[in-house]
């Protein structure tokens, strides 16, 4: 009998090319050591809650009244939800049309994404249309429709970075186009180089490849780094010139360990950058509700905003997401959440600072003056008295909640020292080097792996790394990803972990990994050390 | 310049190919007619709760704490929120690993499928493999993925009932297969003949296509029908010999509207065919949280269950999925609902039987006796003493209540009424055939248009349904959905509307339809209709 449609041997060909690290081969050992009792650290995924961080309290109580409205005519409501968190649920609800139990437009409930381009008009300081922001089930479904709608075929070329996050590499692979490498500089503090995009380009080109959109992952995933204005301004310019669509993954845009190099948004550069770019440049920015770093990742919350899109293309996007209905309706209410918190902590920093509460030091205030005064310009017009008296109603309209902001300043002060407890941990250990974490949430240490070892790994018919991170998770259950999982220069080996677990055991973990990597080193480095194998 | 990549005149052709009328042209101009105050009764999409229906109070409670599941620890919870609930809450916790808001494994929470796998056995009488289940967003993104991974290219063929539901075409358009339709029996209730299956794969051969799968929709969408068993059978013979997938749509298993025909699933069935075909045909079934009667439309939860698929394409499958990280986690909770529900239902009504409870009448359980009987030889060897304590006990573990057992039979009941109601009210009228709706949601009626309207219609450059629907649209704000976009045989002409709107609402929307109807047909059946358009 001939094989069946969904025997192996003859399923669609792109299913097969995909591959996807994060949930690959380490992975699934990790799983089935944690059956055989194991304690297994998973800190291969960005998955906050996973690894104990709690929710915040308010938008769950405002996501549970929600999922129980029966419950805001209970007269003993009030005794276990508070006020405001009712009077939030009450807003939310009555911008359905039936509740969470109901379907929304397939773009996502109206209110939401009104309220998002709010929260990118304050962002950016430009505003920002509602009917061009579309709700998704978490970024990725975004990510998956826009590569979609642009890839025709196998010539169809689509610029990702170097290292990359591997949903660029599965998507391309799974609708039929070439994924175009660019190399990121790990001396540069993993920057982007143009001259390296320039270079991809003629290549692909020489090849006979049409290469049609960019790329970028900014904060940084795997490798951490902020793009600074002048690389933004840089790429814009190049994908102006060489007509691409510019993707710019922005997830972890709240997630910034750093002052020097704040995050900057690739839209708010190119509104900068002024006409005939700023009217000619087609992007789509993708954001999460999994990757703030509230993290609430199972409820698969996210939108694209597009800029430049041609009302016929963003009606045929419109057409594809209807054909799945809508995104899930609670996921819909988190993301409100990204903008509502990135306001109250925003709007709440200025007030401290000028009502000067002496609760909260200055220092740890994230919102850094400039970033003050040019909301001022934007929403006062510069008048002081003004701005103050806007700012007070504004946070009380935001029912702002200090324990709350305290809570989040609290993860954020707390992920800051992790990145520097890890970045620290892994430029002491032998042969092993990693740039400091600016952004997002992860460590991309480089291991320079002995020659003995690489020897060893390709007689075992396993890429060095994958046998490097295997050999880490059997012996302290620390569960990373391979380098190779999201592409690194011939001959180059690196490791991706998150700065997820919690803060009181870091000090153990990077000291489990530090013996780990010396009896590793020691194994190999020396002479006896094929023989111990 | 040359055209840009998200041009229109640039995009994936596929993606342009995509239709899908439940969300196309007649919804697009209903809601411009909502915005300008219109009162819109929308019956184009199955989204019960958009036309006020209530959730049921249980489910929302457990979901609603364990989105809050502080709340657990609040001593007042228990004033507004029932112990079960709270018990129920802290099961699913535990099967998670950080709550709602972290990611779970890519195939969804091991213990949710396992209850789905109990939920399969306890309806068809045969083990479910958990590991052969995932959990979707939604039934729409499973069937989704497995046509992706079936579909190679265009010579690919995917057999589809016409009329459809158009999640199938859209689909196959994406990923550049080729629908090939086989029609269903307007005049024999919509039934199934296996000759014209037979006709259609041979025709398509012809034309050089490698037919590789079978959809069907049962209960069926927009038909209404339920397949018979002796149909089941007849067509898993055919998978089997012409050695094709079978694609189960099952989403609307537990609404059902009469008692002749009951609910068979394709498995239960092929079990029942026993080997070889049992061992060999490959089938995927579908289900979903929207389309039960509780009709959870905006939670975005479903699972689609294999059978006979080889190992190696299940690690496939899995490897995909797990690029988008995972279904969204409060949908998952949800799915284990329809195996609840349908659960206590189903015991609560043989318990009803057996105790003979005063508060409801033997004539409103839906479960009836063969089916008991057939659940009691499964479950206890048929030794009816001891299948009383089982059942006593089954239904105490859970937690059945009566009051929300009573609901849903209310709206069950409430459905079959409305079902009754809307199919007599379009036999009614002038120019108008209905067959009756067995199961699923909505009411298909043939309108046989007069020669004038299909010419009028043409002139305008519309598919004469649309023309009609539009008219009925603006006249009475009904927001149906052309037959055309689910597909009809040449000359014939239909619309759907869900059979959803509120019982009471029902003899005014059908008196709306037929004076709408009367007119229309006054208008294009005399000689002066033209003119007066």
């Amino acid at each position: 009998m001939s094989p069946k449609a969904l025997d192996y041997e003859s399923i669609n060909e792109n299913v097969k090319k995909v591959a996807y690290a994060v949930r690959g081969e380490l992975y699934l050992r990790a799983s089935e050591l944690q059956k055989e009792g194991k304690k297994i650290i998973f800190t291969n995924v960005g998955n906050p809650h996973a690894l104990g961080q709690k929710p915040l309290t308010f938008p769950r109580q405002v996501v549970a009244l929600c999922q129980a409205p029966f419950l805001l005519d209970d007269p003993n409501v009030g005794l276990i939800f508070p006020a405001d968190a009712i009077a939030r649920a009450k807003h939310y609800l009555s911008m359905t049309m039936g509740g969470l139990g109901a379907y929304s437009d397939s773009r996502g409930l109206p209110g939401i994404r009104k309220e998002v381009a709010e929260f990118i008009e304050r962002r950016d300081g430009y505003p920002s249309d509602p009917e061009l922001i579309y709700l998704t089930d978490g970024a990725s479904k975004g990510v998956m429709q826009i590569l979609n709608t642009i890839i025709r075929g196998e010539m169809d070329g689509i610029l990702v970075p170097v290292p990359q996050y591997p949903l660029y590499s599965a998507a391309i692979s799974l609708f039929g186009g070439s994924l175009v490498p660019y190399y990121l500089e790990e001396t540069a503090n993993w920057g982007l180089d143009i001259n390296n995009v320039r270079q991809s380009v003629a290549q692909a080109r020489s090849r006979g490849i049409t290469v049609r959109a960019m790329v970028i992952i900014n904060p940084g995933n795997p490798t951490g780094q902020c793009l600074s204005e002048a690389n933004l301004k840089e790429l814009l310019r190049f994908c102006f010139q060489e007509n691409l669509v510019l993707l710019g993954d922005e997830v972890y845009q709240q997630n910034i360990y750093q002052d020097e190099r704040p995050f900057l948004s690739a839209r708010k550069v190119l509104m900068d950058m002024g006409p005939p770019m700023s009217k000619e440049v087609q992007l789509v920015s993708f954001h999460t509700v999994s990757k703030g770093y509230w993290g609430e990742c199972g409820q698969r919350g996210g939108y694209f905003e597009m800029t430049n899109i041609p009302p016929r293309t963003v009606d045929e996007i419109y057409k594809v997401a209807s054909v799945s209905l809508s995104p899930n309706v609670p996921g819909q209410i988190f993301i409100q959440y990204n903008s509502f918190f990135y306001c109250c902590t925003f709007y709440a920093s200025i007030l401290l600072l000028i009502l000067g509460s002496p609760d909260i030091p200055y220092s740890s205030c994230y919102v850094r003056p400039r970033n003050i005064l040019s909301v001022f310009s934007v929403r006062t017009d510069g008048q002081p008295a003004k701005a103050r008296r806007h700012l007070i109603s504004e946070v009380r309209y935001r029912e702002v909640r200090m324990a709350e902001i305290q809570f989040l300043k609290g993860i954020l002060g707390s992920l800051r020292r992790r990145a520097q407890i890890m970045t620290d941990g892994f430029n002491s250990c032998r042969n092993v080097v990693c740039n400091f974490t600016e952004g997002a949430m992860y460590s991309f240490p480089q291991v320079r792996l002995p020659p003995k070892a690489i020897e060893v790994a390709k007689k075992a018919g396993k890429i060095p790394d994958v046998l490097y991170c295997l050999k880490l998770l059997e012996a302290t259950g620390i569960s990373t990803v391979p380098g190779s999982g999201f592409g690194q220069k011939e001959g180059v080996f690196h490791l991706r972990t998150t700065i997820l677990p919690a803060e009181e055991d870091m000090p153990a973990i990077m000291a489990s990994f530090k013996k780990f990597n010396d009896e590793f080193m020691e194994q190999y480095e020396d002479h006896r050390g094929y023989s111990r194998m």
